[in-house]
């Protein structure tokens, strides 16, 4: 596929001088993602998804590249920004700007994909470049006589629903809706809301252009698919979406085995501290808490889990935790983590009660898993810059406004709350991604190959499929595999191909 | 309660001497079982189970004799058999034939619950007493005019089916189905056949009579939960049942840490051999599979995976096992244990093929996953008996009938190929079967509760109960549960009190 | 060899007809103790210890079965003991009296090795059958006229020193020594003394007699080593010893691996409770409460650990285990276990504090670890025995003597506070103490070529020793050892066939 | 204490403006390295080391930082460089040299501590860097008349022996050793040669001047400490040494839990590759071959060893690792860990037969372990630089000079094959150094105090001082130690205050 030079205003990257060493770790990653290179083998000379305009708002990291030059193999037309302020690899953005090499083409011009990430975006530049991946070049389908107004995506890859949140936002908007007026919970709605307006007094009917030939959204993690099954019941969600996060192959593999690296990875990088003899808490017990927990006690610390949910609880007990509530341990922990995709984990008042040092970090996925608004918005405390995603914040003995007492000390909050591994390391190795982003791409073509069929609504990629992904993920471990003869298919009443198990199995 | 002396027809145990000390680890049993205890405390008064038959067919052990009698404290008309030729331990049978001490009874005579159960059975004595449980004494409703024929139980509490089975044999050959006619697949077959015929040529309208009120099952096992919805889907089954095996509280917790501690004390009390060193391999990697692997590779042992499932695959790899075809890890396995609920995982074949001294087990369900009937049948294998529970097979240096060459060798057998936590040591903890015995009871009164208005058909508990059971769990292990804020259960859209998760959540 | 009949005087076991399933465990076990097997091999036809008198004080097991008919293989004239008295297993003990098959023997004759020891013995028993496995019959090295009094060993083999304390004792008091005549510091200690003045009165110059041609005893335990050393040091050690615990291939494996089997082993057949979720407290992180430590939290429990050496103590801290002193954690603990060799770690006032249906169990070395003799003495306890080894202690609420408040409780002492692991299972297995055994036949030996030169006082065996013991059992772990080449052992300065490390190296 | 200004001679760093950062980093770190900071406490006010010239040859890190201004803080007069090109991390390097804070200083003058240290030297400058670091300025006692020739150090802190090796050789060569003259072994030792022939060419009594007030060294690896007494015995070994690397607080928690936690983060830096799944081949099963396996597995690798001593083969074995020779996995490996402390592990052939995408690396001592000259002087492959401290090499199909088939493959090598966890991260973390680090202080002290009476020769700390070590580091971690009653110390025959242990016992 020849590929034509991109105009500067369709990318925004920090350096793309960096690109040379992201080829490199793009080329490295590869063999650790032979999903999505046998998806490539498979379907590259088909092009399935010729000429389809894709949005994706997924960390852009090197994993993410391979994720993306594989859809460009399949012939769509792509278009990216991270989800995470913090999350890119800017030498991995770089890369997939300036494109694989190309036989007679300059290696210094950019020929690849647009993409709009960068390491330490503020807010408003992360929203701004959400919008700037959503709206492509060219002849929107519009009557309304603008030049040229911008095209939006036919699909979606989405990390967190950002980039579905702001596309229903700005519908909602333009139809009339009055929550854009309304006051911001917090600096980032504020932040989303200021944009909408903005975009609203350019073009009153920017979103509903933009959502016209939208045909659906494949969504990965916990949080993002909460939102779509949210919408989806209140009637209110505008396409079809593939819920990847509940393939087996998704949750419980990057959540609970990615995590289980990258969780350390990035307390490593960021403080260097020691986990053998330490207490660590760790807030939830899901499948990214579970992998949490495990590489916390496997370097030595002892782990206490915190959970809502009696039989995560129980399973937390089972496997040798102690399961407190985070009150109860505060002045035990030597490091906290969150993993719940729930928000007010880890309160002002639990980080001011906290012992001398603790560290803390989120893994979840928003950063109001901690209250870290409330915290930088305290009179009471000091923040200092030790280097880039860690802070120390430091209390001298007083109270706060409650009358609570507070003890002289400090803590070091990571990636100022938001993804741990992301911020301070660099996300979940390839070869766990791999599998994450096959299914998202099986997703994207079965959305695609369905769009005339599919109506809105939430559904999960379908069994055959999940094991599928799994099993281009076995020769590169050495797995042999057994097949059942068909008396023993019979006798279980499976077929010998599979799908193995039922629906409600829980692996 | 005050109860009656049971008449010597009633019960059928080894030795009701054995009954004092049964009931000290009753007592003992009574303090790990605390949401068996739980139940008795809530609805013992209320006796919700008033005069209701229900026959068990369930390991006659020390934690189901605290299971019967939590039953019977709700009231229960009950008669129990075990589910397997070596899994009862007398001393429990005898202790609830014998039943708790009540005032001014005498101690020594029996007048607890009718048991038939004794270690060591034959398959022709199992059968018997699985439908001596099912014949309860007094007034079948019939008209036939017989002399005081037997009624049959209103409800089951299965484990495995075999209860279950016999009944749904029974009316279909009285119904002139011709599968009692046939050929027998394997010994157990043939036996089962022989009973259904004789009973048949004394009573025509037995098992008519047997199933004329009853009115459901709950069932506890993949195996058991698997023929259920066989039927169910064949149109056959005869009443409601609940699913009691994927509730999460069972099949997360009997089948994982149930068998991570039953395993290795099953294959000690039986080999005393050193876990350390050696290689086992696992057949199967489902929850049982995860919990024999974990507790193999803990105690220092190598675990080789066998799997046909690419997710579970997958997933063994990730944890770090090997993941190998059977035929390829003959000659490097110590220790063999299968987990799978299907047949013929371990074949003749590969008992010949294996290593000297290599130790063989099943925790899977039935005996036949390994092929022990071909096995006894063999011409070239001597058996001997070391003790109970452990055969020694030996081969000499030959061929086998198909040519393959077989080199001098001997394996040992555990079990006779049937439960190896059961018939070698004394099953899952009681801990964890309270968990799983707690679902039972739930099942049995929400089957008793519904009886008018479930169709016959497969259910699962509501995930409620399945939290409620957690819940009842967390007390005796000191764990504190975090209770969500009211903004918080609205931001992930559950009730502050559960349910938790979306019913797809795999825990 | 052509082996006599055994006369009936020649061994105490329980019941001879156990020798048939006895001999059948020792042909497994020999399977699994390939260091024995191999010593057989290259020293049995040498019969390098034809006709010396060997004692042996050492559990009687299957295990210990194979290293006595190993020693007898090498020509040795042995007795045997017991140095605990629930640790034999009675088919291994009657296997041992009639020996192994021989042609034209009679199958039930014994014309195996005199054995005096059965499981539950009492300790005035237990001192007895000591003291005949210390008289050999036939013509003592005597002038003094009596008609055929006993010869003494002239090697012991000990486990605890049992043995060895008897014999010192004995010639202490011949010599004049007051100690029989002082009062005795526990129950135990009285039978001894008892013993003593017995024989003294019907002989008094037997003990003299008996230790006249010792030439050496070997000590596998840290507690015997402990009293060797300091008898070395007080100058009263009649004889050269050898430490045999501190041999590698002794004290890191048995130690560590074997319990790391046999604690569980042990409790599981006591009490079948659930490890997972419960907190268990271990007395002590030398190796054996390493061993402890790590098979316990394997299995899902919290561990606590108790330490007087601050090394230990930070060991325990970095692999993520609490440390805290037992006072701390009584109403924690649900599982306590002593490992430490020394006296009173648990006291009356413990137990007395701890929670209620707690478990507690001693695998250190005697009995008074935990403070039996004070809890069967004390008036405000129940004991109730629940099967053999495993006994109830029930307290009402009250005061104990001090004034101390007790609540309510009962709790469980395993194997009347005797070692766990061979109390209530079976012992280590049998691959381990293969490692053990090999060094206590290897330290006969090398007592017996040095018996002119070696002075009384303690000694290790050789490096090279150790390391021809680990080699002995790599093949049947299927172990491929790297070779140095001559340039790596000239650079690290060591023989290419080893002693491969410096003397204080600590593995 | 006033400290004043250093000239800009008596330093050697990246970039001074670096120091504010490090000055953050010593902070943190000061608080998990309770061990210095007592010693600081202790003896800071007593200066015991007032004046006494201190060089120290240890990677110049934060960690390494806190051991310098203790050392600063007890008087010592200092000069530092690093003990490897590429350990130093640039910012402690500033920060040491800045200096603390002190009243009345100017914040960016450097007051602090002479270093000469940066991360990436070439052995010319590392060797030269050294030796600046042995030449303090001022009056040497010489007689010669140059105008003030350098001062030697009278104590190193050593780490591999570079400083001790250089004076050693520079001396030798002064009283006319041919060792200079001769060919290289190896680059490096070209450059050691170099260095001192020009040295002696511009002054021929340098050295003997360098170590005429020298009067002793502590040494804290195995490879330096191994060094050592192959001097001592060869009697060339000019002063009494400290061996402090076999202090049980350095070689059983730096060595093993330090590279438990700093492999695994030195692999995830350079690589970012997923550890689950892959087959990971240690070299070595010492100290720190055991943390480094045990981390590998529990981060779900599958770990082979490779081993020349069958008793640390027996332990591999026994905690469940794989045990073969390298020639036989070179296939299956992904990672490749030299742990050995010995040359030529992975030789030139086993690189050209690994299989593809193998990573490589070494943390045992020096990059000698791999052959990585004779990997850079092979003409079949090329290298290429993927980014600082990670190189990919690749062959193609082919032969090497030997005639043996290559297989096309790409092999990654880390750090140049030096140490792995100081040059892809930043070496052990703070906690577990402060026991390494308060060992070597401590050494220092007992060097200077015993100048007069240690003759040369090595010598281990007492064990009260290894003891003490550890208590001085239980408080960070919440542990509770049991003191022993008098009567349990006599039982065990030890003082109530330690040491507990006999000499030999290994923890």
């Amino acid at each position: 596929m020849k590929r034509s030079p991109l105009s500067p205003a369709d990318y925004h990257v920090r350096d793309l001088s960096l690109a040379e060493w992201g080829r490199k770790e793009l080329t490295i990653a590869e063999h650790e993602m032979p999903g999505l290179m046998a998806t490539r083998k498979k379907y590259g000379p088909l092009k399935p998804l010729a000429g389809v305009r894709i949005t994706g708002s997924l960390h852009m990291t090197v994993q993410t590249a391979v994720l993306v030059e594989t859809l460009a193999e399949l012939g769509a037309d792509l278009r990216w920004a991270s989800c995470n302020i913090f999350s890119t690899q800017d030498h991995a953005a770089a890369a997939v700007v300036v494109g694989p090499p190309q036989a007679g083409g300059s290696p210094d011009e950019p020929r690849g994909v647009p993409v709009f990430a960068f390491k330490g975006e503020t807010l408003e530049e992360y929203w701004e470049m959400t919008l700037k991946a959503l709206s492509f070049p060219g002849e929107g389908d519009t009557g309304e006589g603008s030049a040229s107004p911008a095209s939006g995506p036919q699909l979606i890859v989405d990390d967190g629903g950002d980039a579905t949140l702001l596309l229903h936002k700005g519908v909602q908007m333009e139809a009339g809706d009055a929550w854009v007026e309304g006051p911001a919970e917090s600096y980032e709605e504020g932040v989303i809301k200021a944009l909408l307006k903005r975009v609203h007094q350019e073009d009153s009917g920017f979103f509903r252009r933009l959502v016209s030939q939208w045909c659906g959204v494949s969504e990965e993690t916990t949080t993002g698919v909460h939102r779509l099954y949210r919408m989806a019941q209140e009637g209110t969600l505008l396409v079809p979406a593939i819920n990847v996060n509940d393939s087996v192959t998704k949750s419980k593999f990057d959540n609970l085995y990615g995590c289980r690296e990258s969780l350390i990875d990035g307390i490593k990088r960021g403080t260097d501290v020691m986990i053998a003899g330490k207490v660590a808490v760790v807030c939830g017990y899901g499948d990214v808490g579970k992998g949490c927990a495990q590489s916390l006690r496997n370097q030595g610390a002892r782990v206490i889990v915190t959970e809502i949910d009696p039989i995560c609880a129980l399973q937390a007990s089972m496997e040798g935790y102690e399961v407190k509530r985070l009150e109860t341990v505060l002045s035990r922990g030597d490091i906290f983590v969150t993993t719940t995709g729930n928000r007010d984990i880890i309160t002002l008042e639990h980080l001011q009660g906290m012992k001398d040092q603790a560290i803390v970090a989120n893994i979840g996925h928003f950063d109001n898993e901690i209250q870290v608004e409330r915290l930088n918005a305290s009179s009471g405390v000091v923040r200092e810059n030790i280097k880039p995603q860690v802070d120390k914040y430091t209390w001298e003995d007083g109270q706060d406004d409650a009358g609570n007492t507070i003890k002289a000390h400090s803590i070091y909050l990571l990636s100022e709350g938001r993804l741990v591994n992301l911020g301070n390391a660099t996300g979940h190795p390839s070869f766990v991604m791999s599998n994450s982003f096959t299914n998202q791409v099986l997703a994207q073509l079965d959305l695609w190959n369905h769009r005339e069929d599919y109506k809105p609504g939430v559904r999960v990629l379908d069994k055959l499929l999940d094991e599928e992904v799994a099993r281009l993920h076995l020769d590169k471990l050495g797995v042999e595999l057994t097949r059942l003869t068909p008396e023993q298919a019979e006798y279980i009443g499976v077929s010998p191909t599979g799908p193995f198990k039922p629906e409600a199995y829980r692996y």
